[in-house]
């Protein structure tokens, strides 16, 4: 097989990534998917970091088993906590991507000086958004906050209502995110309340997220080398760790359609 | 060593069982506790069942390793999809609890005979609340509702705030539970929120939970079969599959005092 025409894969703790895939999907549309998400241990947003290593070890060996020319590391726990050690174990037979960089790029070239990040506790603590940011622009301030109920909010569907309102109403209201001239939605969930947060903020912020960027992201990997697909692909996979209907239905919120997933016991 | 001189073993998918943890401690003070918190992969309550059967079989045998004359399976999800499965096992090996039995009868000595059920997708899902309360109580009605947010909100921290009571007008307010002369809370996190829940209730409704009823059958079980502890305890110990500070830090709010967690990695 001509090497441009193996699959992207990409994966998260659960379905959140979905949102991630769904951009590369439409941006790239003769490209396929392999889609693995570790239903069995999410969310990784309150897990050790060294857990999270060790499950991305396990499923980039997986997706390279599948034959994948790129890997998207589609959760920002896992890029944050484990894409240096992927680099490590596997830059050699696939190129990879992760979730943080396109966003930090996209922000840097922005002009902001005061920006927020919200995330999960696992992002948030790794300090990676505000290392990245002061790197690529020196004196720029970065105001953190870990948000961990927004991720089981949105899955459980409380978006528009009043649940959603009081939990946005206290995050973000929180003192450490005054003044900021933009947010970064530092989590695959959160896109699905980009509109109720830029409501919150009523123009005054400018609000970022990684889906549309990292498709471009992987979009610009694959024309640089080369590996854009040629012929015509096979269907998109979609793979779990472990299997509810639940987890079936809730594919709709983040892919825009229902799925039907594979389980795939890779822990047992 | 004595039998009764073993220790009791308490387990749930992460730091929540601490709540029955703790009512055993009180009211068995003499009694050692060995704790397994399935960290690596909380929540259970959107897992499925095998896979919820599966980490109960191998934590119930680490359980067994240390010794223990008796398991309490702290953890609703657990108990629903798992107890029976550890029966087969294990049963000629120690005593089991799990905290549904416990907390049916005594809803089924109080003469209800409209009551709803408040727990995780999965303990909901099984249908066990419904199907033991109606073995007891012919002709009950229960009504049963799936919660899944109130655990992570919990966990986060989020009570008498206007998070949790949207949370809980929006659960509580549901149809399906009108009218309902008592409430089971039947998740090991729910008791740190019921003096909310009575307070949103006013006194129209009798509330249940299953810590004290837990320790109660505990106690029961071991005075039936002589094995109340008769030698002074060595240590409690506490033990998670996963490790971060921030689990240390959530054992003050379900045990009342911060605890030293120790990591043990039944799943590397």
């Amino acid at each position: 097989m001509h090497p441009a025409n193996r699959p992207i894969g990409i994966f998260d703790s659960g379905i959140g990534g979905l949102t991630v895939a769904n951009a590369v999907v439409r941006l790239l549309p003769e490209e396929q998917i392999i889609y693995f998400g570790d239903t069995a241990h999410m969310p990784y947003g309150d897990k050790s970091a060294d857990a999270i290593r060790y499950y991305s070890l396990r499923i980039a060996k997986f997706l390279l088993e599948q034959d994948c020319k790129m890997i998207v590391v589609a959760c920002n726990s896992a890029s944050s906590a484990a894409y240096d050690i992927l680099l490590d174990f596997f830059e050699h037979r696939a190129l990879f991507v992760n979730v943080v960089d396109p966003l930090v790029d996209k922000v840097a070239e922005s002009g902001h000086r005061r920006v927020g990040v919200i995330a999960t506790r696992t992002t948030i603590n790794s300090g990676i958004y505000s290392a990245r940011l002061r790197d690529r622009v020196p004196g720029i301030q970065v105001c953190s906050l870990a948000t961990p109920l927004l991720a089981p909010m949105i899955e459980e569907g409380f978006v528009h209502d009043a649940i959603s309102r009081s939990v946005l109403d206290t995050y973000l209201g929180d003192p450490s995110l005054n003044g900021i001239e933009a947010l970064l939605l530092a989590c695959t969930h959160y896109p699905l309340i980009r509109p109720e947060i830029e409501a919150w903020y009523q123009g005054t912020t400018a609000i970022y997220d990684s889906t549309d960027v990292v498709a471009v992201a992987v979009r610009k990997r694959l024309t640089d080398t080369g590996l854009l697909r040629q012929d015509p692909r096979p269907p998109h996979r979609f793979y779990v760790s472990d299997f509810t209907p639940s987890f079936e239905k809730t594919t709709r919120l983040f892919y825009g359609q229902e799925l039907h997933l594979e389980h795939f016991g890779l822990w047992n």
